[in-house]
This record gives C-alpha cells, sequence and structure tokens, in this order.
C-alpha cells in the first residue's frame, strides 16, 4: 500500500510533489496557489482570529473524521464571535508511513467541509515526522474571519436577566469517541454533532436577536463552558437540568459508563446568552434549522450565587455544578 | 519532578489553571485575557496570513530552541511579503509526562522572542496527548501581519536581469541540529542562524528597494528556493558557488557528513530578488545589521536555462543545482 514517506516533508522535491499532488488539487483557490511563504488575504474591518490543534483518536468516527473536524471546529471558533467563516489555514504532522488513502480521505473531507461553509484554505505546512514520534496524523487549523456584530459577543456582555440556550442535543460527540474506543457499535443510532455552527449564528443575526454571548461546548462538554462564564463574569447562572437535550443513546451511554453528559465534547452545540425577551424568537428561528431543531432555554444569569453554576436537578433538588475535572477523554477532538 | 498531566488538557479545571498560571503569565496582553473561542484584531488594509508546525528534535539546540523557532520562523514567513510582525495563535501538543520546566523554559523563549519582534500573541490552544503519542511538544503557530510593500514581495515579480542575494552564511541551523543529532560538541563555534528578518526587510523598504521576491531558506535550504523560483517563474537563476557565504564549523560538519551547505536549512536567512542596480546599497544596508553582515551577491536571473538553477563552481564548470531529494534531515524544524 502506498504509504507516507519521510522524504515527503523534507522540503526537497518530493514534498513538493505532495503539496501539488495532493493538497493544491483538493485545495485549489487563487491565493494558495501562488505557493509564497504567507498567503495574502483583502479583509477588512474588525476580524477575529483563532486557532486549535486536532488530536482525535480514532481519526476517523460514525459521522465525521478529523479533517472535518479540524474545518468545522476552527470555523466555529470564527462564529462564537459571530465572525463568517473565512480563511482558514492548516498544519500537517503526520507519521511516516500514515497509509496515503487516509491522508487522502481526511484532505477530502477537509475540502468538502470548507466548500459547505463557504471558507477558503489559503495557507499551509505539512510535516512528516519518523514513526513514533506522532501517532498517525495531527492537524492544526488556524482561522480569520470578519466580524459582523459591533460589539462582537463575548463573556463580557454577559447580565443578571439573560437567558441560556443550547443549540440542540448535548453530549454526542463525546459519546461516538467514547463508544469508538470501547469498541461498541452504534453506528446507527448514534452519531457525532460536528456541524457548522455558522447558519444558526447568521441566522440570529440577521433576525436582530441580541447575542450577549456565544461559546461551543467542545472539550469539557456543557459544564466547562458554565463555569467558565460563571467563573469570568462574578454571576450566578442556574441552570434546569431537565431542561438540558439529550439523546437516547448519549443518556444510554453515559449511564453505562459512568458518565455525564453535560461533561462531555460536543463539536456542534453553543451556548448562547441572551436578553429574556428573544427567547422565543430566537428559539423558533434555531428550531427551524438542521442542526438545531432540539434547540432549548436551559436556564438562566442571576446576580445571587455569584460565579457559581446552580443546577436544579431532575429531583428538584439544587446542586453546585461543578467544573468537569480529571481525566476526562484525551484526544476527543 | 513537576511534569504534565493529561488532565491539564482536558478542557476542565487542571486546563484552566495550566492556561491561567502559565500561558497568561508570559504571553500577557489585553487581547489574550479577554479568554475568547477567537481573538478581535483591529488590523486593515492588505493582510498576510501563514502557518508553521514545529516538530524539531531536539528541543533545545545551540543558540535556541522550539519555541523561539515557533515566533521567529512564523513572523519570517509574513516578512517575507513584507508584512510588519502582527498577531500570532500557538497551538501547543504536549506529550503527557513533559517536565514543567521544559514547557515554561520554551513558553519563556516565545515571550521573549515575540517582546524583541513587538508581536503579540493573541489565542492559544493546548492539547495533551497520552505518552507516546507524540514526541515532548510539537507547537503550530500561524501569523497575521499587515502588508508594506504594494504590491507584495513575490515569485510573480522575479525577472530577467534581477540579483539574487542571500542575507548572510548558509546552513548553520541545519548543521547545529546535524551535530546535536550525532552528539558532536560544536557549542561554542556554531549556533543557529535563528532570527527575526523582519529588520533587514524594514531596512530595505525604508531605503526604497524594490524587493521583488523574498524567501527564508528552511527545510531544503537555498537549493530548495532557487529551484521553487525557477520552476514557478520559468526563468534561469545562475549562482556562483564560491559566492556563498559558508562558514567554517559548517563547511567541516559537510564535508565530514557528507551535506552540501546549500542543501541545509536556515531560520534566519533570505534570498531576496531585486533590480541589479540597487545590490551595492542593499548590500551595504543588510551589511549594518547584525544577523547580515555576511549578506552576499550570489547570483543572477536570466532568459537562458529556463526553469533551472545553474551553478557556476568553483572549479569553474557549469552544473545544474537540483533540488534536494530524499529523506534529508527530518524534525529540523
Amino acid at each position: 500500500m502506498n504509504r507516507i514517506q519521510l522524504s515527503q516533508g523534507g522540503g526537497g522535491l518530493e514534498s513538493q510533489a505532495l503539496i501539488s499532488q495532493l493538497f493544491y488539487r483538493y485545495f485549489n483557490n487563487p491565493i494558495l496557489a501562488q505557493a509564497e511563504d504567507a498567503a495574502l488575504m483583502t479583509l477588512s474591518g474588525s476580524l477575529a482570529f483563532t486557532t486549535d490543534s486536532y488530536t482525535v483518536s480514532p481519526l476517523f468516527f460514525n459521522g465525521g473524521d478529523i479533517g472535518k473536524l479540524a474545518v468545522v471546529g476552527t470555523l466555529n471558533d470564527l462564529a462564537m464571535r459571530s465572525a463568517r467563516p473565512g480563511c482558514l489555514s492548516a498544519g500537517f504532522i503526520i507519521e511516516e508511513g500514515l497509509p496515503y488513502a487516509d491522508l487522502e480521505r481526511i484532505v477530502g473531507s477537509m475540502a468538502q467541509a470548507l466548500q459547505q461553509a463557504n471558507a477558503q484554505l489559503v495557507c499551509g505546512d505539512t510535516k512528516v515526522v519518523p514513526k513514533g514520534a506522532v501517532d498517525k496524523v495531527f492537524i492544526n487549523t488556524s482561522g480569520v474571519g470578519q466580524v459582523q456584530c459591533q460589539p462582537a459577543p463575548g463573556m463580557n456582555q454577559i447580565q443578571a436577566g439573560d437567558a441560556l440556550l443550547i443549540s440542540g442535543d448535548i453530549g454526542r460527540h463525546g459519546a461516538v469517541i467514547m463508544a469508538a474506543r470501547e469498541g461498541l457499535d452504534l453506528t446507527t443510532e448514534l452519531q457525532t454533532d460536528c456541524a457548522l455552527l455558522w447558519p444558526q449564528v447568521d441566522a440570529l443575526i440577521q433576525a436582530g436577536i441580541h447575542l450577549h454571548a456565544l461559546r461551543d461546548a467542545t472539550r469539557g462538554g456543557v459544564a466547562a463552558v458554565l463555569n467558565e462564564w460563571a467563573q469570568a463574569t462574578g454571576l450566578g447562572l442556574w441552570i434546569e437540568e431537565a431542561y438540558l437535550p439529550i439523546s437516547e443513546p448519549v443518556q444510554g451511554l453515559c449511564e453505562l459508563l459512568g458518565f455525564e453528559a453535560y461533561d462531555l465534547a460536543n463539536e456542534g452545540r453553543m451556548l448562547i446568552a441572551l436578553p429574556k425577551s428573544q427567547v422565543e424568537q430566537a428559539l423558533s428561528i434555531l428550531q427551524q434549522l438542521t442542526d438545531s431543531q432540539q434547540a432549548a432555554y436551559i436556564g438562566e444569569v442571576r446576580a445571587a450565587q455569584p460565579s457559581r453554576v446552580v443546577m436544579q436537578t431532575a429531583w428538584g433538588t439544587q446542586r453546585i455544578l461543578d467544573w468537569p475535572k480529571g481525566e476526562l477523554l484525551p484526544r476527543i477532538c
């Protein structure tokens, strides 16, 4: 089988061949085709800039792969500041011996996700390291996009009285990776939620919703985002456990393996803080879109219980919802 | 000894602690301190965007380390499009068990290099992967900077009659890494050339030099850049071997290990294509700056021998200088 060689990352003839035969073919656009050390962009105005490295294992999982994740994850970080999908960079670190077909499948997924997002990959870097120096392939993507709201959504705009929404059912991505690692076959029932959040953000902006803060609930899940918001704002976040949308297979897996869905990673779900008066309008917009049909009101921001996340449990009691702790699930994204 | 734990990359409590106690402390600036998913920048005009992953082994070497390299390397890619050092992202992929002291030393180097460059680290990402999934630590940096020349230097501006300069003696970075791997102790004589190229580019721009094209000669060395330029322009590049500045320790090591200095990586040397009429002025500017005292004229661009790099050897004969081939030196940068 055709496998990636060290020489394809050396900067010489074989590197050039890999770049032109694989990357330029899938990511073809006029900026990238200039083949310079840095791409030139004509963006202007207020810009958002973000980066993420993707180390997920396994590389391919139900509903996605590391390539789709690397594009969607970084564009989602831009969207959380109301930035439209714009220009992306990609840095590949490939283990010598990776099947070429795997790399091509990943690159193909990236190209498809970019096309769906109407974004461009404008610069890249490829390293090939000796066997054992990295596990198969890691991808970094960084993104630059134009901010659409002034001010951009941010924690500093969260205020007492705001409502808190979640854009869909939680924990799918974490559950899919966990199931794959445990060798459980849940293909038919359970897919990652990995999806672009921009269409939802865009629809809310177009409707005049005041997006105080947005955050995609990746590593550490919903619990981590809520705690970060509570800590940064000094306000109290009140959550109704029963309102958290959790699909049946995710709930089942959590019970089986002893996790909580709100600690699990998502790759296409966001928390939204917004004025309470706009909740109904926002939910009705979100529920019309494919990936946010399960969008729900989950709680609100109060001045009481400063810096804490308080959860009203399904049993009617209250408890503090703490930061997720410990190893959680390494290489979830 | 204090070592990095998996939990410090999980997105929970321990991740937050690592980020605030290490990264925010060293990279402290108002944009990063917002702690949002994407940083907001107020750049405008024509922008350059670039990315590089750094996998160098060993992590620490004569005259630098992976941290300095990760900042300087990416800012140099911006400088090659005449872009001033601007905003940087950093994505760390850390192996479980890495000594905390090593990570802190690397982060300290990055902070120092950023300060010297007058650049800011505005967003980042930290992953910790299980032992064996990555070798110690890999770093990706991406950069965005404002382009100063219109048009920006690029291969498409190289023309027959242009002169070719190199900004200093070649092959140091490759030689240092090679020596370290072979266990040769050349500490006193041989240091990496890893250094910021922006001061040189800026000085040339200020003096009104027409920078047709710039390219830092990293992986694949001077030979790779010259071949890329020849291939992209369809012009012939004529080089005088005797004009290539090579230090004695680099030359010695090349003879010992059977390499050519023009195939070795540099991390602070650039090729410059410019009008022949400005060669003397450009050299006199470069030779006054610390890191480019050895700047030299090395050849010119001609219409003859299209797409070829022709080298006039020290023996008076001519030969084709080809792309570097084969494995070269993995993990050189």
